[in-house]
Parts: C-alpha cells; structure tokens; sequence
C-alpha cells in the first residue's frame, strides 16, 4: 500500500507551513507549535512574507527560497490565497499538502470554483493533498501533531478517519482522561483529493493501527469503500458511525463537507456487508474502537462479572445477555474457592459481588486470576477498582481527624504498587474491561488506563465494549468473501431491454419483466400471454389449473382492487369469466397473462435499486400484505457472494419462518441464494435497467417462485 | 401523602446512629461524620458502648440512656446486633430507622430468619424501616446525608430510588462533575419495609423534587407500583432502568437484594402503562432524569441546532430526527439575520455551524436569543461553548510566549460575566441542552451546570436528552387513565369453570373457551359442537358454508398438520368426508366444532399470563404464522382503559395494517379494544383462569372474530 498518497503525507521528514506567524493567537501559529512542540523530528520551514523568524524557526518569504522541497506543506490561511502558494510549492517539488483553511466547495459556488481551481493545480503538480477545510493530522508514532491541541502519552493503537476536524481535535483532552489513544487520525474534510477510503486504506496497512474508528457523514465512492473494507475487517476490527441518513443530518452534512449522503438502510447494509461494526454515538466510537484497539480476541461467550457494588454488577450481566454474551454460574469448586475470599453476604456465583470493602487486592489481583486461570470464562468485566479517588471524595469530612496528617498523606495511602493487576490481562491473553465512576484522579484508573486496559465511566459501557469484541468475532468466523461467477449477457434479455427502450418504454410489463429474470435463472411462475379467451383456456391447461388471470401492460400498475387480476380459477368458465371480466375492466382489449396459481403460506421479495456512487444495492426481505408495515428489509451492494446472501437471509426479522416452521419445510436457500445474486449481476449486467422489484415471492412448498414483477428502465444509464 | 413512611424518615429532627466510633476509617464513623459536616440541623445522638464522646459530640451507650426519642436511628453495626438494639429503640418510642447493615435475606435462609426477627420486632413497636443492606439517604433541603460520601453544591430537583446503594454514593462524585444534584434519594435495600414504592409515592409527593429516576432488579408489588405511578405521571415525570429480565441480570439481583425479578416485557408493559420513560444505562437514567427535572416543557417538535462544529451539530440534528423531532429549515429572515454574525463558509440553515472561532458571545448570547426569539423552534441543542477549558489544553505549547505571562493569567482571559448566557433559557422558557467536550475545568460548562442547564459530554447524549423531553410531552398528551366500568360475572361462564375444575380439567377445549368469552361480550366465530357427521350437516347448513371442521378435546393441542382440522368446506359431501378423516386421526370418536369459515388478510393474537405480584398481564401482537417469528407483541397490566388498549394497538410494529391498508377497511378498534379490555377483566373475574390464548384473531372486513382460543385452568388460584 505505499502508493497509498497519505504514507509520504504521515511520515515527513520535513514541512513547512503557509499562515504561522508569532502571534500565538492565531491557528496557524498553534497549529505550527504542535508540529515543534510535540516532537516532529524532521525540518520545520515556516513560510511568512515579512517576518525573519518564526517561533524561533528561520522564516522564507517564498517556497521558492527555501534550501529544499519539504516533503509536506500545511496551509492556514484565507482560501483566495491557497491556490498561487500551492503552485510555488508544486514548482519546486513538493509532494504532498495539508490544506486547513476552510471557504471552498462547502460554501457554495464560489468557493467551490476555488476548490477546482486547487485540484487543476494539485493535478498539474502531481500533488497530494489533505482538505480543504480539515484540521489536520496526527502521527503518534513519528511524532507529528497538526492539530491544535498538544498531543499527550505514548503513541496509541487507535486509528481514525473522520469528516469532522472536531473528533480528532476538540476531543483530545476528552480522550486523554478516558486514556484512549490514536496510533494515527485523519481529518479528511472537503476530501478535494485524499479521501476517506485513502485514510481507511491506510489506517488497514498500519501496523501501529490495531482498530480503525470512522466518522461518516457521507461517502462519495460506496464502492471503493466497501471493497477496501473488506479487505481489512478479516484481521483488524473497524467501527464506524454514520449520521447522514436522515433529513437533517443529510443536510447539516453537506453544508459542513459537502458530503453527499445517502439513505441509513444503504450505509448499514454497506457497513454489514464490509464487516464494519456499527455504533450511533461519538462516545461507542471511541470507547469500543479503544475496546477493539487494546484487547486480545474474545475466544467464546463466557463473561465473568467481578464487582464490588451489586447494581453495576447486575446492569453489567444483563447488558452482555442482551447481547448474546453467556455469564455463567461458576462451578462450585471455583465458587468455594471464591467464598475464601469475600464476606458472607457477598455473592459468588457470577457475578461475583464482593459488596463495598476497602481491600483493593482482592478484587485486582486474587479473583480476577482466579477466575482468568479457572478456564470458565473467555473474558472479564470488572466494576469498582478504585483507591485515591475515593478516597479524595471522603477526604473532606476526614480532615482534621489523623492528628497532623494532612490531604495529600491520607490519599498516598492509596499508593500501591499495581504491576501485578494491570499485567493479569496480558499474563492470561484474555480481554479485560473495567467500569468506574472515577476518572484518573484514581490511581487505578489511571495505572489501568496506562496500561491499555479500558476503563470506562459506566458498567453498560464495559459490558458494551464486550459485546464489540462479540460482534467483531462474528465477522471475523464469516466465510471469506467469494465474487460471484460473473454473469453472461443473455441474448433474450438484451433483445427484450432493447426494443422496450427504443419503444420508449420507462418499464417492462409482468411478462417482459419475468422472462428477463427468467433468462438468468430465477424461477418465475409458469405462465403465458394470451389475447384471447380461448386463446386462455388453451394455454390453463398446459398449466394445469388452477391458474391466475392477470391485465398485463406497462400502464397499468397496482392490479389488485380494480378487477384485473383473478386468483384460483379451477374451471374452463371460471377462465372466460374472468377473462371478460378483465377486458371490461381495463376498458380496452390488452395482452392477458395466464399464470399457475402459486401457493404457499410465506412471502418473501426481493429487488434492486441504484444510490449514486454506490454498486447496486439489492434488497431482500418479508413480502405479502405485511410487508409495506413491518418493512423488515435487509441491503446489500452487488455482486452479492455467497456469504453475503446467507448473511441477508438471516438478516430480517422474521428469518425463522425461513426455516422448518411450523410443519412447513426449510426454504431451498440455495434458490433463494439464486435470486438474490441474479438480481445483483442483472443490474451490474443492464445499467439500462434503473430498479428491480420481485415481490411477492412465494414460498411454494420450499421452492421460491416469483409471482410478481417489474423491471424499471432508466432512459440515461448511470 | 403524609402517611408515607419516608415523609418523618426523610425528615427527621434528631437522628441516633449505631455503630459510628472515633476511628474515621470504619463506615459507620464516615456516614456519621456526612451527618455531622453536611450541615443536618438537628440533634445527633451517637450511641456507643464504651466511648463517652464521639466526633465531639457526648454518646450514650444504649437507647434507653437517651435524653429523648430520637425521630430516626441509623444502624451501622454486625447483622446479629440489629434486632436487639431496635427493639430499645423501640421501647423509648423512636419511629423511623434507616439499617444500613447487610447480610440480611440477601444471604440465603439464616439470613432471612434474621431479617423476620427484624420486621417482627418493628411491626411490634409501630417503627418504620428503610433496608438492610442499604446505603441510606439524601435529603438536600434539610440538608440531611447519610452517606459515605459528602454532599457538594445546592439542593438538587432529582429523586432518585435506586435498589442499588452505588447509585446513591459511589456515584456522587461523578455526578458532580456533570453538575447533576439530587432533591432526595432513597437507597431501599432488601426493602424490608419500606419498599421502593414507598420511596416512588414519596418523591411524586415532594415538591423538592422535579423528576424521579428509579433503579430496579425487581418489584415486589407490581400493582401498587403501577397505581403509584401512575399517578404521578401525568405531572412529574419518571425515568426508569429495569436490568432483571434476562438470566444472568435475575440472578444477580436476587442475590444483590433479594430482587424478584420477572420477564422483560412485563416492565416494558409497566413502563409504558404507568408512562414511565425507560432507558437502558444508568448514565441515561442520570442524564435525561437530569434534562426532566430542569427543562421547561417542550412546546412542540422543532428543535435548533446549533454548534461550532460541523460534526456533533450534525450527529445532534441526525439523533433528534431519527428520535421524532425535526431540525426545520429556518426562514430566509432568520438566516439573514444569523449570517451577520457568522462566517461566510458557516452555515445559517439549522443546524446554524458558527465554525471554529473562539468569540463565545455570538455562541453564547446573540445567536441563541435571536433562535429562541424567533418563534421557529421549541428547543435548543448547542455544541461547543468552551473556554477556560480550551485555553487550558493549548497552554502547554503557548507558554513562554508571552513574556512574563503565566498559565493562570492566559486562562484568566476566559473569565467573563456570563449571567447574561446562563440566564436566556429562563427568560425564554424554552429547553436549552448543551453538549461539551469539556467539563467543570471550563467555565462555560461549570456556570451552565450551576444554573442547572445540563451540559452533557457529547452530541447524541444532548439530542437524547431533548428526545426525553419529547417522550415526556408525549405522556402527558395521554388520555387520562379512567378504569372500566367492573365487568360482572357471567352465570354461564361461573358454571363452565366450575364444571371443568370439578371434573379436575387443566383446560378447557376450545368450544368452552370460546363460549366464556363470548359471555363476556368477545366476538367468536360462529359454531357448534357436533358427534356425528349428520348433526355436522345440520349445523353447517344454519351456520352457512364455507364451514371449518375441527376436532375439539382438552386433550389435543396442535391440531395443524395431524389431519384434525379441515378448512373451507363447501358441501355436505365435503363435509362428511372430513368429518369422517378427523375421527379417522383422532383414533377415537369425539366431539367436532363445525365453525363459520372465516376470511381475513389480517390477523391479530391476544392473551393473558399471570406473573407473581401484578396484576394479570394482557398480551397483545401480530397473529397468523408470523406471530411466532416476528413476535411482534405489546403487554400491560389489567384492568385496561379505553388508553390502555388504544396505546397497545398502536404499539405493535405492524399497527399499520390496522389502519386503512392496501384497499382493506380500517379494523374496529372499538371491538379490538372490547376484546383486550374483556380478557383483562375476565383475568380479574377469575383467578382459577391462569391463561388466556385468543390466536388467531382474525380481521374479517373490518371486524376482528376470534378464531381459536384456549383457556388454561389454574388449580391453585393465585
């Protein structure tokens, strides 16, 4: 991945930087004091038309004064001004930029002509750049801080790419009391060249990245992401949130980035099918990313609960049940052993309640080995490790009751050595998160924190970040993804595309529709068009009765109550019947379908749909009368694998009906799997055609066979 | 509400404590020293058996050296000594005791032996008891705290009952830094007494306390809680956390205190009947309990966003929307007017992005004044108001480049008056959230919080918090709750139920079932019981075909798929031969229901169960060969009111196929709400019916008839 633009961008050996002066107010002066501040061990250039010296650096009017390329220039200053320095960096030869300054595309049509204007010469330089309108990057392991606010610890292991500045700025000092750390972060902003997926791709070949964290708010290449993605979630988690999806996050977004957004039911089959796991808060970002960065593989569901409070204990089982995570009941030879160590109206089941007491070496050390070694458990929630902290919170109403011992003697009580707790977790390679309600002012906290080991600030939020590593198991154990054989054209439906389009049709008939679907191997019902009655009675009985009367035009949609269409005709007259009955209703003569009436107690559907910037996304879910209700739909982007329509199949809701159910036999998956790839590869096949709609499909026995059809054609193929 | 035990508990003019001594690092001296330093105002008595002075205040060595009854005691002791001293305390007239010792019934037998010596010897004495194995009380106003931990800043406007004593203590601390104080709080324990219905009646009484956030493993007494509740509801709200529906969240709470705890569903039922707004973390139960207790009402769904940073604006605007709030557009007026204020590249539509910039008061004053006079929303989310925080993470790198300047000066350039902010949502009586990345450091978040405008720690939390707010307003837009009219009881069904008990019956068979709920006034199909083919003829013809053929015995369930049931029969012969098949199955001669075939599209289910200490839950949900895999379901508690079965209906995912749907008529709710109503009370009638199962019910036109039901016999009547 080294033609990966952002791994010359993150690893400069030199930068000079556009709009720093000795103004410590400015931004661009902060953001050029975290560059010497916190340890860039390459060449600082600034640039600055009048000063001599900037922040003690010797200061170029130009970058065509300086000694050398810098392999890196960043930009904070007003947007008219951008495009000319950046043609003097181009000049002499400079690679890449970073480009802060905001006023370009997200500001209307000025700005973005700027922006055009800032690619032509980007392009014309050969160019890589960062922006506009992004705050920045850090590099933890090299140091390099852009951002403005100074970077703190040891480098991390979280990576993260957000289109928002904020979540890689604002929130460093809210990061370093969680003790959360980024191995690298990416501001991506207006992504006018590097975008989003460069920044994934690059966070995947990381290997100080352990686990990627994404903040979305619009992608413009679905397809790309989703491919780059999956090649990364098989050996290193990513968790994402994405906030588009609805009326107004889609518009808050693109005025921020210009993002374009699109529906939340595509982004979370994107995310499913890429193997992402997805959150819905800032906070879930970072503490599970954090969870997912620090801890070794969860190997099963067995969770231990170790507290010495009994609420928290509890919430924290039952959030892990909730999520499909097992705690349970120790053996009683580990129980007994466990009962050595705690009082009586303690509780040793698992949880594990040691009730409120003071001894911090029980609940650090002995029973968290203790359960670690016991091979009952694949990983551990702890609530409650706490000394200093608590001890600062009673202090106030202690003072003044040790003699002479004043605040600072009676916390340093709390002073332990914690070597030994903070290294179990590695020692027994099994995932430990704590929950606490103090923060670093607790030694614990902190010693834990420092060690990589998540504390975080609510028992749910341990026991959530158990589940994240759950759910990243579950993607892990997926069967590899497998591209589809890819599909040939199919003369008949090319023939059919064509002349409906050259008609000037904007969607094929019922029997078109199904003969296409056909053509690729879906199983439709068996049927035949007819003009006449007879024509009809001839045609039911090559059937078989009974059969199905239906008005087959491209005008007329939505058949059912208005006459034209006739369920379970069993006789010869019922047929007639039905077929005047028809003709008077449509007001016309018209093409008449004559179908084998398909039964079965389960329906299903299926379709397809295209998203700009998206492969087309194609959708399975339960049919019939329920469905327009329950809209319990499940989205993938083709070509679909295998594993994805196992994967979409067991997605709805009601998938058990699915299985043997209720007397009724198991599905034949295999030719649901069918209809699903088809009606993926039939739109990568046909951009002619704009949307698919199988619905419903029924369940015959256990054979899907699709009842109802339409292809709709799109007159301006994407 | 004077009656309730907490008022004088909560209230008390002298407290005795036993089990505090002069070494400050036993738990019973540092809950002493929270009595003493918090400022309680009245006398403290501590008792004590060789000690004459305790924190500088004379102690007694028993109860009856007291120089008067004190109005509450505070044990602090070994379990075994409880019983004894109480029983002294008892004898000179004290009425009130808080019993803070554990190993109580939350031990196992011995324990609960222990504990009935404990409420004997109350109930002898007429005292009044909060636990064992609490945590004690709060009550600010007074003040009066009994807890580990000293209590900081003004009286608060949250209640808080919690069945775990953490939530009242360890967490103090934390709450503190997120500027959350509570009005009273009540730790219940083993609730030995005093349960936390108790402390629910007491806080909806207290006019301290502007909302109530209740912690629960499990109730005891379902009813009284759903009647307490619902009381205070429709003026105060009431925000809850349920952990113990799932395994391992049961079992630990019944060993935490003993909790019974029941499904899951039953307190979603409860929830909702009694219009409790339910979360699932204790961090959402502090905070939207927070954002209730101080937040006018919100008026209406409109909702600004407003932020100096696109990405949590954004993820605000995103989470109001998907939560049922809207973010509109503002007018062209008020967006001219913002853009004065604003940069070029922010933006004025809403969610209004000031972008980074660091001049507060457009943040702060001149921007949420101009929204919140404007008429166009009814509340306001804000992202980004900081300073001293901010300026203290830069610092670092700006040191020394100042000259002389120190830290403490550069972060004093933050300080401003800020009444003028801190008082606008008063002003304007419109809900005002922020979110914030920076806590108590920074002077914003510190004086907001002061002012109790909640400042919580992330963007979604905000937009939750005014989502909590919109459930609120939901709730109280409910019909008043107003009891049926009591249902008498049916002679016939008296008589049926007598029968099938003395003939020892576990159930009834359908046609039994069917014709006590039509005593009631429940809709069933039309049919009669038949034994012979001919008498079946008979029947179908008064009846009219299509007819159903079902065998009908206490001993056959799962009649689908043996050949014991046989549909739509349209002529005698049809008739005959299927009667003649189901004798055939069944092995036997037994009596047939001959029933009105009865067609729908639509089908519903409903049904009762019965769980230890509630009333008879009533289920409603999705009926037909879904409803097992959709489980589609919606529960409360008996008796229903018209408000009840109206929310149930509504409740289900699938409520829209009652409506108007895809060409059918909309259902008849009246006859819906009749059937959910009837169950209800028929539940209430009779306590020997342990189940009802009416699945399905079938929406013929507009008309629900129930098809099948079965009615399970209870020997031993709760």
């Amino acid at each position: 991945m080294n033609n990966n633009p952002l791994h010359q961008l993150m690893n400069p050996k030199s930068i000079a930087t556009v709009g720093a002066g000795n103004n410590p107010l400015k931004m661009g002066t902060i953001q050029a004091l975290s560059i010497i501040k916190d340890g860039f061990p390459g060449k600082f250039y600034p640039i600055h038309p009048t000063e001599k010296e900037i922040l003690g650096y010797k200061a170029y009017p130009s970058a065509l004064d300086l000694p050398e390329a810098p392999d890196l220039v960043m930009f904070v200053l007003p947007a008219p001004q951008v495009v000319q320095i950046l043609e003097d960096f181009g000049k002499i030869g400079t690679k890449r930029a970073v480009i802060i300054t905001a006023g370009f595309r997200e500001t209307g049509p000025e700005g973005e002509l700027l922006e055009e204007q800032l690619k032509a010469t980007a392009v014309r330089y050969g160019i890589r750049f960062l922006g506009p309108n992004c705050m920045g990057i850090i590099n933890s392991a090299l140091p390099l801080n852009v951002t403005v606010i100074p970077l703190v610890g040891p480098p991390g292991l979280l990576g993260m790419a957000s289109q928002s500045g904020t979540y890689i700025t604002q929130t460093l000092p809210y990061l370093q009391q969680k003790g959360i750390r980024f191995s690298k972060a990416v501001s991506v902003g207006n992504e006018g060249d590097i975008d989003i997926v460069d920044a994934l791709e690059y966070l995947g070949s990381d290997e100080q990245t352990k686990a990627i964290a994404l903040y979305i708010e619009g992608l413009k290449d679905g397809r790309r992401f989703l491919e780059t993605a999956r090649r990364i979630t098989p050996h290193k988690p990513i968790i994402a949130q994405y906030v588009g999806g609805s009326a107004a996050g889609a518009r808050a977004g693109s005025s921020h980035t210009g993002a374009m957004a699109g529906p939340d039911f595509l982004y979370d089959g994107l995310f499913k099918q890429a193997g992402i796991i997805r959150v819905h808060t800032v906070e879930e970002l970072y503490n599970q990313g954090w969870v997912l960065a620090t801890q070794p593989l969860l190997k099963g569901r067995r969770i231990a609960v170790l507290t010495n409070s009994g609420g928290p204990g509890t919430a924290m089982a039952h959030t892990c049940n909730e999520g499909g995570l097992e705690v349970p009941a120790f053996s009683a030879a580990l129980q007994a052993e466990i009962q050595k160590h705690i009082p009586r109206h303690g509780s040793t089941a698992n949880p594990v309640d040691l009730t409120f007491h003071m001894n911090a070496e029980v609940l650090s050390i002995i029973l968290p080995e203790m359960i670690m070694k016991s091979g009952e458990v694949d990983g551990l929630v702890i609530h409650g490790m706490m000394s200093s902290g608590f001890l600062k919170a009673i202090y106030p109403h202690l003072a003044g009751l040790f003699g002479g011992m004043q605040g600072a003697e009676f916390i340093e009580q709390a002073d332990r050595d914690l070597t030994e707790p903070v290294s179990l977790p590695g020692k027994y390679q099994m995932p430990v998160i704590l929950s606490s309600f103090f923060g670093r002012e607790d030694n614990y906290t902190a010693a834990y924190q420092d060690h990589d080991i998540p504390v975080l600030d609510g028992p749910e939020k341990a026991a959530r970040g158990m589940l994240a590593l759950h759910r990243y198991n579950l993607i892990r154990e997926r069967a590899p993804f497998e591209p589809a054989e890819p599909l040939l054209h199919s003369a008949e439906a090319v023939r059919i595309l064509k002349e409906a389009l050259s008609a000037g049709q904007r969607s094929l008939d019922e029997y078109s529709s199904k003969k296409i679907l056909a053509a690729y191997g879906v199983p439709v019902s068996n049927e035949n068009l007819v003009y006449s009655a007879e024509e009809a009675v001839g045609r039911a009985k090559e059937i078989g009765y009974p059969v199905v009367l239906k008005a087959c035009s491209t005008e007329i949609s939505h058949k059912t109550g208005k006459g034209l269409i006739h369920l379970n005709l069993h006789t010869d007259n019922d047929l007639r019947n039905a077929y005047r009955a028809i003709i008077k209703a449509a007001g016309q003569d018209l093409a008449v379908l004559v179908s084998k009436m398909v039964t079965g107690e389960r329906e299903v559907m299926a379709g397809m749909a295209r998203h700009k910037g998206f492969n087309p996304c194609v959708m399975f879910g339960l049919g019939g009368i329920l469905a327009e209700a329950l809209k319990d739909t499940t989205f993938r982007l083709a070509p679909l694998s295998k594993a994805d329509t196992v994967e979409m199949i067991g997605d709805i809701r009601a998938a058990e009906i699915l299985g043997p159910f209720r007397g009724l036999p198991a599905v034949d998956l295999k030719a649901l799997d069918v209809i699903l790839r088809v009606v993926g590869s039939i739109a990568l096949l046909h951009p002619e055609i704009a949307e698919i709609d199988l619905n419903p499909i029924i369940i015959c026995g256990a054979e899907p066979v699709v009842v109802d059809a339409l292809i709709v054609l799109d007159s301006v193929p994407e």
